[in-house]
């Protein structure tokens, strides 16, 4: 496995001596007893760089995403997300098979929600229309190529929701990927929203987990959620511990992340041949196409990987690589310079 | 309620003399126990229209389309269909609700979907996808204006889903509708899906029922999905005889409504400020905007009413009326000449 | 079919004249756009006999049972009913299908609830619990031989649902049975109850129909649901207008059905070798079992049926014998003759 | 939090210090990916000593148990289980919730299903019936006490899934304590079930995480529920580590419970007042009841608790005291002195 540079994914990364030392030394107890002092520590921390209530730890992402749609609606109702959002379109149809709700998507091009049209999906309860009880947005968009949310689009659409009484809930798998992006506090960028979701793996680099922030009550029955999803754990601390690490130790490495994404994105544009647009790189996902090549993305791929090199096909010609934790400049320089050979040899 | 002009909906019409009678003779049984000679009488007419194997009486349409689905799909998997069809618009959430599937709508320009778009929402079983287990289409379209959608491109649609392994269901509340507007028979149009449904009411004049067509043994698994949905009748065959009468009797109907359509819309195309595109009427449904009018929706709506006439609001700015049994020349004459004064009095 | 004693249920009756004339005659509207006087006519009538502020016609009892726990309740949550109910056993699993909750079933040996076990099964919303949120009881209890649920008792189950803040649903598909048996008024019966549900079929000799009735905003959500079920219909006062002559006039109907399966059970009860419990006989509905004779069930209803009489398997080794409009006390005495030959042969 | 002995659970006990040396070791990969070496170490161990074809393994034996159902079943479909079963009333309502089936509980006294009853519970696909399509029992019984179903009483409930073709699933939370008890190796018990659920935690002292195990097919298809119910890890060697240590190291501890139990039964039915069956103590879980005595179980436990032991009630006169890895001899009797004291003060 050694001397392989692994892009698919920020999720493939391995986690820091310092998280491997945390769960280690764990303080632990039953966590569905509530007594995990390690997971409480976690919760409390999360929902302070939230500026939330409380908080509420998952041991992943989309079990997250998946509670927090169960608290806020019932049987039947609709919600408006992202046509490309990883609720709607890699949770496996959790959100009908789960909360047996009608998602209600709408494109997003350039992860920007459109408000006007956004309000023309709203639905009031009636005796043929399906009420709309949730607006799920997404900050980074993941199959947006990572791009950022504008922090007003983000208060528009929570204004929206205001107005008629609609909870807005982020998935924000990747929120401190946007945060850096644009300078601002993770905190500022979910102001408005009701309730957040971030994840402790991806650029935070811990092995798993991710924690739910919003209001006291929406948390309680959030918990229940949770349990009934299976996703009580009892000395849950140890799973908890490198989260605290990651949350405390990590953000550098986004930033760092960002700053090699663009360093590849420039060497990969200079590429005769090779589609790719730098101003698309928002933070660490860097996508390219292999349209105007004379070969196909398969073969494309199998030669970067004769070279030691993994990327992710995300369409019939299209590739990403995601640059995180173990991605340095030098492995970037290896990438560029392997693409231009094989370019080059076309 | 007398010399009210309602053209509100072909759901509104009262049903002719022949179907009273035939609801006053009919013989009837325990139609749970399948002992209803009438109900049966209906499903193997309707069958034998649609060229299919079988038939399933439903005391309505919305029960027809859910009871398919829930036979054709398992919790979890993805439904495509158009984002503007009936099943997903008007049908209270029912998809997600009852069947547990994720919609996955594709906008439907003209009542044409685009194949290859199509081919690119399908899913495959997967580790984070949802299978995509139906394709909905919808004919005409509803919400569409009522445009058809030409022969050619459902078999398109169903040869793609041949392609895949997916079935292909077809809604087909105004099936005759669409059979007269293209000059084919309701057998040629739905010849290469797989189950079809078709409203006894609107253009078909009875005061309710709706039948599903299809192999026998998907009509076998959908008798017990109509039960479970509270579908089950004792002596349904009063339901189901003017449903009889309407599939025998009502074909000229239908041409005619069209007709009379035409007649409306070129009779409104006329009046100046009023916004309509004739081209759009397709069978029985005009619709046309006010925006360039110094006048809002409502306000337009309510003068007409004043006058006798009822019209659809159908969007921020704009109504539609529909043609039907009971409707004649000379009422589309007054209603031309109302909407005349209404717009010269502006 | 002429000749043919048909004792298998009193969901078989052919509608009065009266009914018919009633069908013939119904002044409809629309009745999803809340336009068919027909319907409110009987929605109206059916509240003022429960004694309840408003009143839903449905097509089926199992609709509006369907339908009020899908208004009681949100998913996940627990239902408390008898295990013998209707609910639970003969509307093919629709409770966790349609509305996704659990029930937790209690025997109800002769129709009566133990109070203490019924409160033992109620549970507190907690980290591992589902709450309760619905108690069903039945009256009178189908699978247990229509016995009639004391009123005593009933009002005990509506005092422990107060205690608990859980609301009382009553299938009341046989509550006129129940009330006959009783000598006392359907109203004074449901008086406690939060919402019950009545058939227009079986005693009351409606070809379809049933109604749902309760508090106003109840009904309301409720009508949502009919029409997510697909419960909604066009011109539906043909269906409801023979309920409502059901109402005026079938009260005396219900009597003589009850005096009739008493003569029945008399004279089978007289009949060697036949088990039979004529304490248990409180309506309409006769059980007897042939256990003791040389004969099985199968076959003692093959001899039955060759003699033109038609009774219901109900276990391995009885049957049950219903009697309703169109069976006369000479009826009976036939049966009751043919029994014993068939017996007497044995 | 030092001194505490804590009875209340088995589900409390630290990890060994060989299981914190796993998890810090661990190699680790992308599970979701398929790539965690350790991960697929644990789900073949446990397949192996299961003797079943594969493995799958998951953070929670409530997911692994939903997961297990929603492979098993389709929506409205009916389960037969124990009544006091941990699926049934400790999932907070998952299995209408997440798979929309319909329980059919029974009674298990002693532990023991009887046949002819479940067999009458078996349900056909009907009109009205929801056809049976799973029988989940549970060994051992966790609400019955910790009783053992005889190995005999297994293959009957296994003999008449496979007359109907239903599957039997087994929840062997606690299976090795069984296995301890009946003196059968784990793989005879479940020779016959078709597929099995074993915890991590309990007995075996691991922080968290259960494994199902099956064939291939039916694994595979498992892994996608698991994921739709979001319980797909990142790098979940870290988790799965220990339960390799538990499944290696941990057998004699389970004997050591056992024995524990025993002894502590046995102390307290020495002392007067005190209820307790010692035949029922089958395993590591002891219950008693001071019914007799003239104290409440709220102040019992009080009591016990100023004395630094913790009991759990669970009934409104009984506790339980379970036995596990940190509970020695020494501290057995002092409970059986601190008990004996409380006692004999009332």
């Amino acid at each position: 496995m050694r001397n392989i540079i692994d892009l698919r994914s920020d999720t493939v990364t391995q986690p820091t001596q310092e998280m491997r030392d945390a769960m280690y030394y764990a303080v632990v107890g039953d966590d569905i007893m509530g007594e995990d002092p390690t997971v409480r520590e976690l919760e409390t921390l999360a929902a302070d760089i939230m500026g939330k209530e409380d908080g509420l730890f998952f041991s992943s992402g989309t079990l997250a995403n998946q509670a927090a749609v169960m608290t806020y609606t019932q049987r039947g109702e609709e919600i408006i997300l992202g046509d490309t959002s990883h609720i709607y379109n890699l949770e496996v149809g959790g959100l009908s098979a789960l909360s047996q709700v009608q998602p209600r998507p709408m494109a997003v091009p350039k992860g920007i929600y459109e408000i006007a049209l956004m309000e023309e999906l709203i639905q009031e309860e009636g005796i043929q229309r399906a009420k709309t009880s949730l607006i799920c947005i997404e900050n980074t968009n993941n199959l947006n190529a990572g791009m950022v949310v504008p922090l007003e689009n983000i208060n528009q659409v929570c204004a929206l929701g205001k107005k008629h009484g609609i909870p807005v809930y982020l998935d924000g798998a990747r929120i401190f990927n946007a945060a850096v992006a644009s300078g601002v506090e993770a905190k500022e960028i979910v102001k408005n929203v009701d309730a957040v979701m971030f994840a402790l793996t991806k650029g935070l680099s811990a092995p798993f987990g991710a924690v739910l922030t919003g209001r006291k009550e929406f948390i309680q029955k959030a918990r229940w959620m949770k349990q009934r999803l299976g996703g009580g754990f009892r000395q849950a601390g140890f799973i908890a511990a490198p989260g605290i690490v990651a949350l405390k130790t990590m953000m550098p490495q986004i930033e760092k992340d960002h700053k090699n994404a663009q360093l590849l994105g420039k060497g990969l544009e200079a590429i005769e041949g090779l589609q790719i647009d730098v101003s698309r790189i928002h933070t660490n996902i860097v996508t390219a196409s292999v349209e105007q090549l004379p070969i196909t993305i398969e073969e494309f791929l199998n030669r970067l990987l004769e070279k030691g090199i993994k990327a992710k096909r995300i369409s019939k010609t299209s590739f990403r690589m995601v640059t995180h934790l173990g991605i340095e400049e030098s492995h970037l320089q290896e990438v560029i310079s392997v693409v231009k050979n094989i370019v080059f040899q076309l």
